[in-house]
């Protein structure tokens, strides 16, 4: 089926991306397009891509049958321009976190055959060389077709994701917005402004990092994601997290207004609440 | 050397000590004191002690070389009460996760024979049927002996968890609690406070809930743990949680600025540093 996929940004998403499709298609060959050089040379030792380029205009030469964009979000609208100018005509789709208005912008760019793609997988790891080919089995994908994505296009993406087992979802790009601005992009501000707060509340000779028991390492585990992705996540879908940021700092004040005022009976209402709202999860 | 240990409180981390015990010393009784009848039905059934009562007076009969406290904080004074008006000579310690005030309250009741304790080990998990027989190994145990400490006592408590591997730290009784105040405990009420948020971001027929992915899951999975447990951590170190809570709503305060005014350098700079101080963590 495929037989040469171009993927744009060959860090960790990208490359986990190719190796999946490698897997599942042995003969597929994987062109890999990235700024940083070394980005390139790392993913072909690796065996992790056939070929690459530091230039997107190279994409043209390689003639894919589907492009997938797997760089920071902030990057999206400069690709799908140089896309748009060079005439590709095959399906586009990305892995990016943000939907919403970036997909509306590259439909203007890039028409019908664009189909915006978010699978919900990742780890706190980046570069080319943690990529796990496995990262997305299992794991759901959403999809945020419109009423102008190309029914072919979007029969594409979505036949590729299923035939790699992840689990495919339709969505609306401003509901995938609000929804995982308030799952994912806000617990990831709360977890590095608890890495800020931690190094403030060291002082006097305590390094508090040197306590890390008690749930802190896992809390913030994801604190070790890339900041340049993240900054784009905060700033291309800011009204939703700063929205959800907003309602978790009233949940907070809440907490803890009982704690000063010592209320045992609301306090424990508060926290049972949250526990079982949280073990109906696992 | 021990032949007959009582532990007050047969939960989940009482249960954990039972068993670390029964391993290395094969010959110890363990008798078990809950005031919830089922927990000691379950422990004795599990044979994870030997013996149990509902009554805290039965320790006197059991005779024990060392009473272990594993109850939840705030049921500490009543707790050093009865066992001071058993008139109890042997050394007794706890698994408290709240030192400070609490120490030097237990050492007015019970004297030079309490050694304040507490090992940095847990899961969400509570109940005595989850309990590990290794959760103490290779993990820190927090000592707080006072100018009042027996050094007898001491060396008993010392003794013992180093002889479970545990690796054992002294510390000053109100340091601790300024330490797992920030780092354990405001971490926990975060946790707490993020499922409240997104129980109230979940509207419209949308259940935020049914979308884990991303990291929330690990960061929220200590929001799972015991109510009653963290209700009186919460209020017996309310100051020191209190004052990191209000630390971090500062460090929270601060990204959301730079995202409402779209600061990306700033947002750069803020992420990067809190990724390399938590990669330092790893």
């Amino acid at each position: 089926m495929f037989e040469r996929v171009c993927i744009v940004g060959v860090g960790f998403m990208g490359g986990s991306f190719a190796l999946a499709l490698k897997e599942r298609y042995p003969q597929c060959q994987i062109f890999g397009i990235d700024i940083n050089h070394s980005a390139i040379s790392k993913a072909l030792e690796l065996k992790t891509i056939d070929g690459g380029s530091t230039q997107i205009k190279d994409t043209l030469r390689f003639d894919p049958q589907l492009v997938v964009i797997a760089t920071p979000v902030g990057t999206f609208e400069e690709i799908a321009k140089a896309l748009a100018q060079l005439d590709i005509k095959c399906v586009i789709t990305d892995l990016g976190s943000v939907k919403g208005r970036i997909v509306y912008m590259m439909e203007e760019h890039l028409g019908g055959n664009f189909v915006g793609g978010h699978p919900i997988a990742g780890t706190e790891k980046s570069g080319v060389e943690n990529s796990l080919k496995d990262l997305f089995k299992g794991k759901r994908c959403v999809i945020t077709p419109t009423e102008k994505t190309s029914p072919q296009a979007k029969k594409m993406v979505k036949d590729l994701w299923q035939s790699l087992d992840a689990l495919v979802e339709e969505m609306d790009p401003y509901l995938h917005d609000y929804i995982f601005g308030a799952v994912s992009h806000m617990p990831h501000a709360v977890a590095f402004a608890l890495i800020d707060a931690i190094a403030r509340l060291s002082k006097d000779g305590v390094n508090l990092f040197e306590y890390p028991g008690g749930g802190f390492k896992d809390f913030t585990r994801i604190a070790s994601s890339d900041p340049i992705m993240w900054r784009d996540i905060f700033l291309e879908n800011a009204e939703n997290i700063v929205k959800a940021i907003e309602v978790f700092q009233e949940s907070l004040d809440t907490l803890k207004s009982l704690i000063v005022s010592g209320k045992a009976y609301e306090i424990t209402q508060y926290l049972s609440k949250a526990k079982e709202l949280r073990d109906r999860i696992v």
